[in-house]
């Protein structure tokens, strides 16, 4: 009798998208008149740079004729993509990452779940709240938690996040053994610090743990003083694996490029007490279960690093980013105490209350969509996030209306 | 201190393919004018049909332009592109498969590993031998075998093939919980006939079992006695997860676009002994742990199933099958006993003796390079796999060389 992964049966359905989903269908079947501006979402909204596009095109044209053809890739990428990544992205910030270090891949959401593959169901885990939710959810699944009780899985270590700490929780006391840490943060929009990051670097260290660092939003820090990757920091290759991707850097949701970063010199430990490379496991995992990204999103991502696609990217963050400084400042003039939406696209607001009532008040006064922080833990009571994932137009609109309606 | 999945330890190194690289380079250093023709790989070298190449470049289009753009797809895939495999490849053949049945994913290779999150690691597995590697490596990883010993991994059932079965092993004596078949086989070329493949279905309708059938080949039947899918058998909906590929249907190896086909009465038990069906854990997963197939690669993977895209795709598989033959036909005249090279691009050779002695002979005498059976199993020694992934020309020249060395 073929049996079932049984820690599925643990995961708490996830009513989030569809309750808010179902809000906004019975509003606008009440208001059917109403252009209502979805500023509840993480996906980016606006074309593909033009590098990206002409690049696209080209590797297209490759494939059509047997001379340039391409049939599977490299799993971990095409040299000429892991090459520029490294380059770029690490050794021009000083962080000391080679070309063989970086597995490009088809998404950084796939990869933080994927990596659990090689590591042990009995490793203590930390895990931040508010938090994006696929870091819980695949846990569960690999059978690295227990019971979900009052509010929480059992097994998970968890790092609250409040005013107190500027949702930037400090390391603990107790010793874990896998940690994720997600800067600039989803849900919340919040940066750390250098010395911040170093703390938890040296925590690392000392506890021989691993971070799991997702720095998807890193093309949003604009603030110098801030690490846009964890490897700027001393010894943390020994410690880290990092996350990237081209989803928000480069408009590619629906185009699938991002890369995963596993430093040679990064370890953990075998039931006996060995001390093995992570590079060497992960490399395995990801040539037998991964075919390697499309070629022609690979020269797309690759489009990203020259002179005009560098531009174009910088430009198309700088359009978000802007939109984040208005819905920062206007919310700030009615009076709402934020974080984010500085260094990234996101707001995490203290709506003073419980967060469904003011997202139905903010949909019902101002046809306005926002996402409530109770969908990212129990630490996000109180708190909705808005996304400067929209157009401009949109955007003015939509503070204009929350001004008039009193918020 | 942060633990390793110490299941990957049991894992025995894949020589296989270093192995013909070394000998390979070798021998080309040996001989640098020697053009060497490789019938080894599974991988083609035709350029994409030209209808996916203008849907591929008109996607890219969309993506150029903020109006048209799009982000993140449904995790499942586009409605478009599983409404025209549903309808095409399913029903069109008699096979009762909808819509919602269908998930879209970015290779055959990553599902058939990544079903087995959703599985239990106490189900007894039946592995063909020889057998695609992939199949057996997702096991280790995922700690549903033993240690390796003998050449053999514990806790897996060996579906022996060979001569006496014309390498289509039927249904054992014994209750096994989850069986993977793969028709047209990789790497044995063989088919399996309609009676043979009913008789797995009523095997595991009467064990509760589950079939993990791998039809990344169909494309290459022509013979229509022949099932190509597994749904053409009553009742394998409930007992039969088949995965599908544009790989090789389309040349997509590079592009990157598969499906899984997991049918909403197909079920599998709880610990406690509860019936669930697969549809509803396997959504969870791929909605979780992936972010849907490149759009631009979808809009080019329905393009197949246009009237212009069709004709080349079958004439694309076509010139590949004549090549089969042309192979088939030459080892027969030699006095080769083969299988395989008619419904599948593989022929699968008694080299009558010791593979890799054979591979050598092959190598220095002609400049051709074929694969040793060995890498696929016990069962796979004294054959060797030969491709027809390759030009008509080099398939030609390769053949004349072997009658020519007397082979």
């Amino acid at each position: 009798m073929i049996r079932l992964n049984d820690h599925y049966f643990k995961l708490q359905a996830s009513y989030l998208f569809a309750d808010i989903g179902r809000r906004v269908a019975a509003y606008q079947a009440e208001h059917p008149q109403r252009d209502i501006i979805k500023l509840g979402i993480g996906d980016v909204t606006r074309a593909l740079p033009d590098a990206c596009v002409k690049a696209f095109h080209r590797a297209v044209d490759e494939m059509a004729a047997d001379a340039s053809f391409r049939g599977y890739g490299p799993e971990q990428g095409y040299a000429f993509l892991r090459e520029r990544i490294a380059a770029e992205d690490f050794q021009a910030r000083g962080a000391d990452i080679s070309a063989d270090e970086i597995f490009v891949s088809d998404g950084a959401k796939c990869d933080t779940g994927n990596f659990l593959d090689i590591l042990s169901a009995d490793n203590r885990v930390g895990m931040p709240d508010p938090v994006y939710p696929v870091y819980v959810d695949t846990n569960v699944m690999a059978g690295h938690t227990g019971e979900f009780v009052d509010g929480r899985y059992q097994g998970l270590v968890y790092l609250e996040g409040g005013e107190a700490n500027a949702f930037v929780p400090p390391p603990p006391e107790e010793a874990l053994d896998l940690i994720y840490l997600c800067y600039p943060n989803n849900p919340t929009g919040a940066v750390i610090a250098r010395e911040q990051l170093t703390r938890w670097v040296e925590y690392a260290l000392a506890h021989k743990a691993l971070i799991l660092y997702d720095a998807a939003y890193a093309a949003f820090i604009r603030d110098e003083r801030l690490p846009r990757s964890i490897y700027e920091i001393k010894e943390a290759r020994k410690v880290a694996v990092e996350f990237r991707s081209f989803s928000k850097t480069a408009g590619f949701t629906g185009t699938r490029c991002a890369y995963t970063v596993v430093p040679r010199d990064c370890v953990a430990w075998t039931a006996a007490g060995e001390k093995k490379p992570l590079h060497a496991l992960w490399t395995r995992r990801h040539t037998t279960k991964f075919n390697g990204v499309s070629y022609p999103v690979q020269r797309a991502a690759e489009a990203v690093y020259s002179t005009e696609g560098r531009e174009q990217t910088r430009s198309l963050v700088s359009y978000y980013l802007e939109n984040a400084g208005i819905i920062r400042a206007a919310l700030g003039e009615m009076g709402f105490a934020c974080i984010g939406g500085e260094n990234s696209p996101y707001i995490w607001v203290d709506c003073g209350g419980d967060a469904w009532a003011f997202f139905d008040r903010l949909l019902e006064r101002s046809g306005v969509v926002c996402t409530p922080g109770d969908g990212f833990g129990r630490c996000g009571r109180g708190h909705v996030r808005i996304s400067a994932f929209n157009d401009r137009e949109n955007v003015q609109t939509a503070m204009a209306r929350m001004r008039e309606a009193g918020f």
